[in-house]
């Protein structure tokens, strides 16, 4: 891990830039004599990082105020990095079926989803290796946002995840599904609830599907890119509950 | 509205045990040079207060740690208010249905909850009358807890309430459906997830019909009566932000 600049957000925030074999990435650490807990940022794909950057930002922020780190990568195929082989042929698949009005098959969203788990998820746990390495950032580790598909597969493969607070996506794999089941660890899960390009019905499901004995389901109004203040409030403190 | 007796609770919180129109009710004001906000505490009904008591304290105790006043009353046919009619036919009629492994019919439903309806929101709002007369308690006025039809009809008839916080419950007549779609104010609904005496898929309609532009859904587990600490506090949040 090759920090590239620094800078800092409101005074006691330092934000660092980095690269880990080639992926770029932030850290962001609260000032604090401590080593702090750690909330991985999740990004949805779709958006790289420079545009995600006010929103990564913001979450960054909220963190800190908890008196935790949080630290995000680009994802696999978006930003300036290598597109993932059948993605791209996936992506048009998916344009052409919503275009017909048709029903998105679980085949091309096999295609659309899982290339980018199976790249990110050992991606994101190199990361961690390394994060965990400095001496500013201890545990516990939570993850936050999406891809969901990348956040259960995290949370049920390292066991240094202890909770997560995921985003209710539209597309998700059977694979996902199956996996879901076997999450154990506490979870916060937002749901737009009139989010016109998500299908509800799946989200639904999928939070039934858990098999974390504690989970909320938080859904709100407001659209895809509305979520409420409230909710993100929500999420700050199910973090603050559970990486003390 | 008449005082029967008065007590403090945690030091700070007076707690005045009243009737009116021979319902009993209590009512807890915190200490404050100025008039509060108000939080009218429902009860879900077939426990009386005496029982809901420990449950309706701890809820007064929180509204008083943001300042508010707490009221309850007794719900028609609750505690030792007189029966209503036909509603105890109505629930040896569910309990039959319950028993043979039927569904519970509309007719059944409406039978069980409509009296109570019909009766309890004209006593909520003679209850805020007398209440918004004492120089102690102010506005805006919140409404809190079950039965989930009562609160929707009062949400919908009186403008006084600002804000609801929603058990979802099990036994929603169509005639609240159409009422919940002519909500307009915030509202935060709580739903068990794994509540098995509870309907999930009604609740989820529930939520989908309410007219508000402005809704939570807060889900979580623990079965009917294992609400979380974290949905109480996220309730305490949302009249946090619509009562002051």
């Amino acid at each position: 891990m090759q920090f590239t600049s620094e800078q800092h957000l409101d005074g006691d925030i330092l934000e660092r830039r980095f690269t880990l074999d080639e992926i770029p990435g932030i850290l962001w650490t609260p000032a604090s004599p401590m080593p702090t807990p750690l909330i991985l940022l999740g990004n949805p794909g779709g958006l790289g990082l420079d545009r995600m950057y006010p929103r990564l930002a913001a979450r960054a922020r909220s963190a800190a105020a908890n008196g935790f780190a949080a630290a995000t990568i680009e994802l696999p195929g978006n930003g300036d990095r290598p597109s993932l082989d059948g993605v791209a042929q996936a992506r048009a698949d998916l344009r052409q079926a919503l275009a017909a009005g048709e029903s998105v098959s679980d085949d091309i969203v096999d295609r659309l989803v899982l290339p980018l788990v199976e790249q990110a998820v050992p991606e994101w746990q190199t990361t961690l290796d390394a994060l965990l390495v400095l001496p500013e950032v201890g545990g516990p580790v939570g993850f936050a946002g999406g891809l969901i598909a990348v956040g259960i597969r995290l949370a049920v493969l390292d066991p240094r995840i202890v909770a997560a607070d995921l985003f209710a996506g539209s597309y998700v794999p059977r694979a996902t599904f199956e996996e879901a089941r076997q999450i154990t660890v506490p979870l916060h899960v937002l749901l737009q609830w009139d989010d016109e390009g998500n299908d509800r019905q799946t989200a639904l499901d999928l939070f039934d599907a858990f098999g974390s004995k504690e989970k909320t389901l938080c859904a709100n109004m407001g659209g895809h890119t509305g979520v409420p203040q409230s909710a993100a409030e929500s999420g700050a403190a199910f973090f603050a509950r559970h990486l003390k």
